[in-house]
């Protein structure tokens, strides 16, 4: 049942034993969002823990410096930034049946807790715990502010993607006054990477082949690469974004070789060419800017039937 | 003459024929006051134009869209984020010494014109345009929003910065609601690449090396790199910030050659480590996270005399 934010407020205050589950492969919103909440919830006399059916990656750490570490038996079951039970993932999934309250900013929200506050508006998750936490009469202290200013700089690729809204902005400026460092958090999430990845970026840079009149770059990520690299699935994360960087790009196209001989395929556009028909040809989909497909077959062939579908839309000889 | 904001208000209103200069290889923050600024002048019926030393890159042409082309002879001379009339470069030199008003944020403001407005706690010049505009009584258009966000936005590295203050939040956050494209506008200026940029990237990423247990990374650039990649001034641009980017980096040092066989070194640390320290070694200097300084001599011999130094204040072994 959706409800407002004082309405859970409301429910929080009288329960006690909180269990904070956040979704699987865990970002910066959903941490942010549970690590924060915590705070709060314990800063009132309760007792909350964050659980994660995955490990979080290091850098996440500075997100728990508030929040102690507490064993006991869950009373209320809470779900930050989590839109459907199936990203609890393994570890979680027991709790699918008895979730409590959810708390989240997915318009796909699938209203599965006995109360929900669903705000799709939202930038990111954190911005919702930021009014719970007001609403809970908590005051922000330095440990929250770095949660919810990580929450809303992540989920809004630093303020580069269109969901940033002026108030998203607004209460990073207030998190910053409670003492947030931004300039530290930022460097955390967007500027470190491992080695791995860095000599992964550079095998995907050697790859990159430009087609119809340098509108449409292709990049490969093969088996190889990845074995010759040591790179992990977080080492490999935003690959797909580099063939747009290209100023004469249009159409910015990934292969992912699978175990299986198949290529997973990301497509990325301009604003307008429509990605998820493009994908479409190939049994795939997505949105207008952003799609994906799976091809199966020899690298070469797989990027001439691409090539066949791009340069045609874009009225180029590939 | 140091004055606040009304009296720069109340001066500019008795005025007409405004001239605008920008600094030498222009930035986001300098062109975006200096457009927001002329548009707001000619809002009021006075004439006002930009001008520059050098061409502006591509990407700040959308800058230009809410100002008109006049020309006329100018009565009013105003400058913009230029902290000392040396910035002006060689085309604008000429007008030095008779500069009637000065905006800028750069403590270090030489306070060469007759009325001075010096806001140092300013993270963008934009910001101090932004009350100016305001004291001006004039209404924020969609293109002065976009020119004011870009000069906060591009001053503080889309917010990665330690300069960006609460306040420049909450600006960007009411330039948004006058209808600046955020998202847009940091795609412009943060993702975008020339091809020859990506392909000099991937040759510098190609040249790093680790020493000291990978707490120090090299990264070299050469005269036959630029020759072969085709890169400009502009492509070569931020390559220092690449070997800090891996997370065990503790001094990142980048070996530019010039053409007179010495290598230009700058140095990024983490903030425990004196980077001006380092560069002392050598005649050079800089600030504590970035330093710079002039080594000659082949290259394998410029590394080993940095690694001597480096390796000794990391306590590890080259």
């Amino acid at each position: 049942m959706n409800v407002n934010i004082e309405k859970i407020a409301d429910f929080l205050l009288k329960k006690n034993n909180f269990y904070i589950l956040t979704h699987q492969y865990p970002d910066g919103d959903t941490l942010g969002s549970a690590y924060a909440l915590s705070e709060a919830l314990q800063r009132l006399g309760k007792k909350a823990k964050v659980l994660c059916s995955d490990i979080p990656a290091r850098k996440f750490d500075f997100l728990k410096e508030g929040v102690k570490d507490q064993n006991f038996d869950p009373e209320t079951i809470i779900t930050v930034d989590i839109a459907d039970t199936a990203l609890l993932g393994q570890k979680l999934f027991k709790y699918s049946e008895c979730i409590d309250v959810s708390i989240d900013h997915h318009l796909a929200n699938k209203d599965f807790a006995k109360l929900s506050f669903l705000n799709s508006k939202a930038a990111a998750n954190a911005e919702n715990i930021y009014k719970l936490v007001k609403a809970l009469g908590v005051s922000i202290s330095k440990s929250m502010a770095a949660c919810i200013y990580t929450g809303i700089s992540t989920d809004t690729g630093r303020f580069k993607y269109t969901n940033a809204t002026p108030e998203s902005y607004r209460i990073c400026a207030e998190m910053i006054e409670h003492g947030a460092n931004a300039a530290f958090i930022n460097r955390m999430m967007f500027d470190i990477k491992s080695r791995e990845k860095i000599q992964i970026e550079r095998m995907v840079l050697d790859s990159m082949e430009f087609y119809c009149n340098s509108k449409c770059a292709i990049i490969s990520l093969t088996n190889d690469m990845i074995e010759q690299s040591g790179a992990n699935d977080n080492d490999v994360d935003g690959l797909a974004s580099i063939p747009r960087q290209v100023d004469t790009v249009l159409v910015g196209i990934t292969l992912r070789e699978k175990q299986n001989g198949e290529f997973k395929v990301s497509i990325r556009t301009d604003e307008k060419i429509d990605a998820s028909k493009i994908c479409l040809h190939f049994g795939g989909g997505g949105h207008m800017c952003a799609a994906g497909c799976t091809i199966s077959g020899d690298i070469n062939h797989v990027k001439k039937q691409l090539l066949n579908v791009v340069s045609n839309i874009l009225g180029e000889r590939i």
